[in-house]
């Protein structure tokens, strides 16, 4: 338990984030799977595939971007009541490293609960022959939605 | 000519800019190509595809900042010297409105560029139903890399 | 009027910018006076002082930071209903020059309106020797408050 | 030792850091001081002041943000060689809750030092009756410039 200081509004939380993750056609497109949800903090993780690199070989910044903002999306929606949609305002990313390896590790980690917004940090891993390392951060701001057509979760 | 400011310092800059996006296996997955390439702006566009969605069956912001990030980083090289490399650094993106529409279109403009740092500013547009609309906007800063071992163009 | 497309929710707007404006002890403090306030932009102008300078004698970073996001919030506080009141939820901040001269102009511009959320951009301008010359960019996400004890306009 | 993994290249990176601050006339002008500097982390304190407040009372979030960057500057700069000028690039800052309170104590962290970029994470906290709070994050990225005219250390 990495985040035992956040309560849980919905205590069906990870079953609801599970069950919206399987809905966006761009995470199995990009072969990214959900490897761990907890009330506050999800990891979704990524392998290399020729089809997602950039133009040197190593994974896309656009898709350590997306895996990780879904990370950070997801640990804030883990806090919402079950009524609630997410919708990403906006986040910074700050690449550290190329993304080279055979694996990646996205963690999202909410900073900052709120009823309409809440904060989260992210951090990507680059897995290279065995060995982890950082290689990207992002500063996310969610917002937590109700009643809105055609935004549900 | 919306750039009119500024002065390329690699005649040939455009081929470069296309010959580095069509090696980008991730552009090809995601269906973008690049539509314009001027000194210092250049255009991705991207259609709508189940394949990229999110869970709302909207494009997914990720992929929405994927190309627009490749947007500033090639307008951004477009005004590089031959023999540079590009890498971003950061980037910051706002989401306007949902990623809702049949095509996008991606527009990376650059403000400052520099020896080493390049500021660069992007807007993403939907078109839906022949309307198009604003839904996101992008701050990025750009680094040339000359000479570094496994970054070339 | 740059800014023709926002239509202004409350006709007092200008004065209820103004009001707020002169209830912060910091905007007296560094000299920053406000210059324009139209629907959807102001603008904020503030004179170098050695009280507000950096290590190399430039005016800091954070006056211009300072000066530029009550640009951008009070570009969206103008937009927002008479009751509203105005946070700044994040902004970010691109120095494009050291903040060289002898006056600075700073404008905020509303990018999108919304009823919770308005997103912003701002541009900071240094004035040396009578040239003006960009030093900045931001993005900023405000957000309007209502009924919060203690937060009021 | 918070930032143990952190080597200095300058063994009086703390006198260098220290110097560099007292030559800040905006850091005596808002009444921070330099508190802690170690490799890799520098902390700055900064008591309340009607002179630095927005319109509710509370500290401007500017001056949260000002003394923030430069605990993240220097904790770049403690990390540098002795001849390095920093430059601050960019930076992110996300507000999470209302600066309350009679002092503030604010964090830069290196995340990832570099030959020529540095990121950089910040943490303020407000202490408001002897309770202390995280009140935003910041995520910075600096630079390190050699010889170039009119900015020095």
């Amino acid at each position: 338990m990495e985040n035992p200081r956040f309560e849980p509004q919905d205590p069906a939380f990870a079953q609801r984030v599970q069950d919206s993750f399987v809905r966006q056609g761009a995470m199995a497109t990009i072969g990214a799977t959900l490897s761990a949800v907890t009330a506050g903090e999800v990891e979704i993780v990524l392998p290399w595939a020729q089809a997602l690199t950039q133009q040197h070989g190593f994974l896309h910044a656009g898709m350590v971007a997306t895996a990780l903002d879904s990370a950070c999306g997801y640990a804030a929606f883990s806090l919402m009541p079950a009524d609630a949609a997410v919708l990403t305002i906006e986040y910074k990313i700050n690449m550290l490293a190329p993304a080279k390896g055979q694996h990646f590790r996205m963690v999202g980690q909410v900073v900052k609960p709120g009823r309409t917004i809440t904060v989260v940090e992210g951090r990507a891993y680059a897995n290279d022959s065995g060995q982890e390392k950082l290689i990207a951060t992002m500063g996310c701001t969610v917002m937590a939605v109700f009643d809105r057509a055609g935004v549900h979760h």
